[in-house]
């Protein structure tokens, strides 16, 4: 009864979800349309061309590579675009100037020298895990406009000038950018981990209930809905990488909507793990369920009334806490919920059950765990 | 004694991994190095630079970007980024060619509409997530190389000649990364992959072998090794966009070493599934253990026999599938080892240890699962 209405509620929000996210892309394809289109204009209307000439191709390409679905990550990425080609920019001039102090076989002899040392530290660093995760495209252009410039240097005489007009014209593509994404239906990567993080919530209570509801139903009941709610589990155990990277680009979006400025990511991050091992709990749970040694109907149908009463409502809080995730608000304190959560633990214990049991330990110290943070 | 000698043969074969790991790193930086004096030379030796001159740049361009750790992952955005500038540029050409045919508002015009509509479709393109996982790089070339053409297709009057130098600049770089990346040491995305598998085959093993360990122990020996062994199998748990993206890299790679070019690389894929599943398993079995309420020393020591030969039989098992995995042996006939374990099933329901039986059963399904494979 009350599982049946919360499927048939679900299937229905999915459908709009996805939807809403095809909306999305349509709209973040048409944004990127318009930037192309305005950074096109430099090219095309002959004052702005007069002023930046050939070099107008970089804001072009700053457009094009920096522009991504979410706000966080177009911001991100362009702010690295931007520090990375500075600082190269800046220590390519230095080493060209220095260079240009030896003949002409020096400098090509100072030149190869210091392109394969920057060249080789900075691809090391490149691979260092922690600033792999966070500032590989800026090591990248670094790298890229260290370079060009030290290079270049030695034909043209006149970089700083060069580099002025480079450097202006990429900032040009990069406020095209941000215009685009932030002032026009911006797509925010924090609100996306935010409703991902609740969605989980909501997922995983879905499937504590279809799994109940499988475990008690008659054989011929079976194979109807519990497929599709075991990928929606499977889901969230492999959601890992995909929240890191909003995490990250999250953190490069200034305060916007209800989050602030220093708004606690890894705590989503932390979430998000216990929720993968409650839902590894949750797939494991099912292979014992779906095991051939099985008890029989009467012991099953005897133990039937308090798992269901602690199933349904550990499928309750779930639901509840994504819900108030959702809304930012307080859940009720958590004393209460988890005071009742012990004692129906208690209760089930009366009757042991201990496959079922080691899963509701766990989501029990799941439901801990994530009041912790609320 | 054997999980004593597995464990101190573990941690060295881990620091010796690590270090080879970190020696993979520091050549690959120099072969960066390398590839980006290489790519110099076009500009800093004379008769080159007449050659090509200012689209040297182009050059430099493609070996920052397209070198990558891994021999596949080079190639493949190489071919990608070939591929991409050539439909760009040539697409760009016909819409440059025809955009002349108007006067001069009717040409911005059509720029700016071809412009704002293959922007919003590739980019659209870019968002389907099958078309994201592998082509991606090369569709945001497709966008970058036809903005590039059409908009200065109206500038410069010789295009054609423009795109036939750029592109051949860009096929040098391109060579000179194949060069440094397959040719100087190779880091092969299908070796990575094809150890890491079996890596995680012997994580596991030692994993369950780690499990037994703590459960049989008494307490005041505990807390000792167990905790990093966990880790192992939480990074089990989490490889899977590691492995999707190797997988992905590997699908490039040529013809090299043992693998032939239609080596079944989503086989690996799937095993990687079932050993993730396995993890989770693992995972909750330890939180089963941990829980407060056990059974008492003597039902434990009761049970302590036939669940140790289970464990390490289970353990070994694994460790040698990995091992055969590693060396593409066949190992010995999938029947012999299920009949084994099946038998030792049976002996270990007749002590029914429900909540460790549950585990058994499903890794005796993985072994079942991953035999298919061999």
């Amino acid at each position: 009864q009350k599982s049946q209405f919360a499927l048939s509620f679900s299937v229905p929000s999915l459908i709009a979800k996805q939807s809403k996210y095809d909306k999305r892309k349509v709209l973040h394809s048409i944004k990127v349309g318009i930037a192309l289109v305005l950074v096109s204009l430099l090219y095309l209307l002959d004052p702005m061309y007069n002023e930046v000439g050939y070099n107008a191709m970089w804001a072009i390409m700053t457009v094009v590579v920096i522009f991504e679905f979410t706000a966080g990550a177009t911001l991100g990425k362009g702010l690295l675009r931007g520090i990375g080609t500075l600082l190269g920019g800046g220590l390519g001039c230095l080493v060209a100037i220095l260079a240009d102090k030896f003949g002409k076989i020096g400098n090509n002899i100072v030149v190869g020298t210091s392109v394969f040392l920057f060249g080789a530290a900075v691809t090391y660093c490149r691979l260092v895990p922690s600033i792999k995760r966070r500032y590989d495209y800026g090591a990248m252009i670094f790298i890229l406009t260290f370079n060009l410039v030290v290079v270049s240097g030695f034909r043209a005489d006149k970089i700083i000038g060069l580099a002025g007009v480079r450097l202006s014209t990429i900032g040009m593509g990069f406020a095209i950018c941000i215009f685009t994404s932030l002032f026009i239906f911006p797509n925010w990567a924090s609100d996306e981990l935010h409703y991902s993080m609740s969605s989980k919530f909501e997922k995983l209570g879905i499937c504590v209930e279809g799994c109940l509801e499988e475990y008690f139903t008659q054989d011929n009941e079976k194979e109807t809905q519990t497929k599709a709610d075991f990928a929606d589990c499977r889901s969230v155990l492999y959601s890992k990488s995909n929240d890191d990277s909003l995490a990250n680009f999250a953190r490069w979006e200034p305060w916007h909507g209800k989050f602030g400025l220093s708004y606690p990511w890894d705590k989503y991050l932390q979430i998000g793990d216990v929720l993968r091992e409650l839902s590894g709990i949750m797939i494991s749970l099912r292979g014992c369920l779906q095991s051939p040694r099985q008890p029989s109907t009467t012991t099953r149908h005897s133990i039937m009334e308090p798992c269901k009463t602690v199933g349904l409502h550990l499928a309750w809080t779930l639901g509840d806490l994504g819900e108030s995730i959702k809304k930012m608000e307080r859940c009720p304190p958590k004393a209460l919920v988890a005071s009742k959560l012990q004692s129906m633990k208690l209760e089930l214990s009366l009757i042991a059950s201990p496959s079922k049991l080691g899963a509701v330990d766990n989501g029990e110290g799941l439901a801990i765990a994530s009041f912790v943070f609320l």
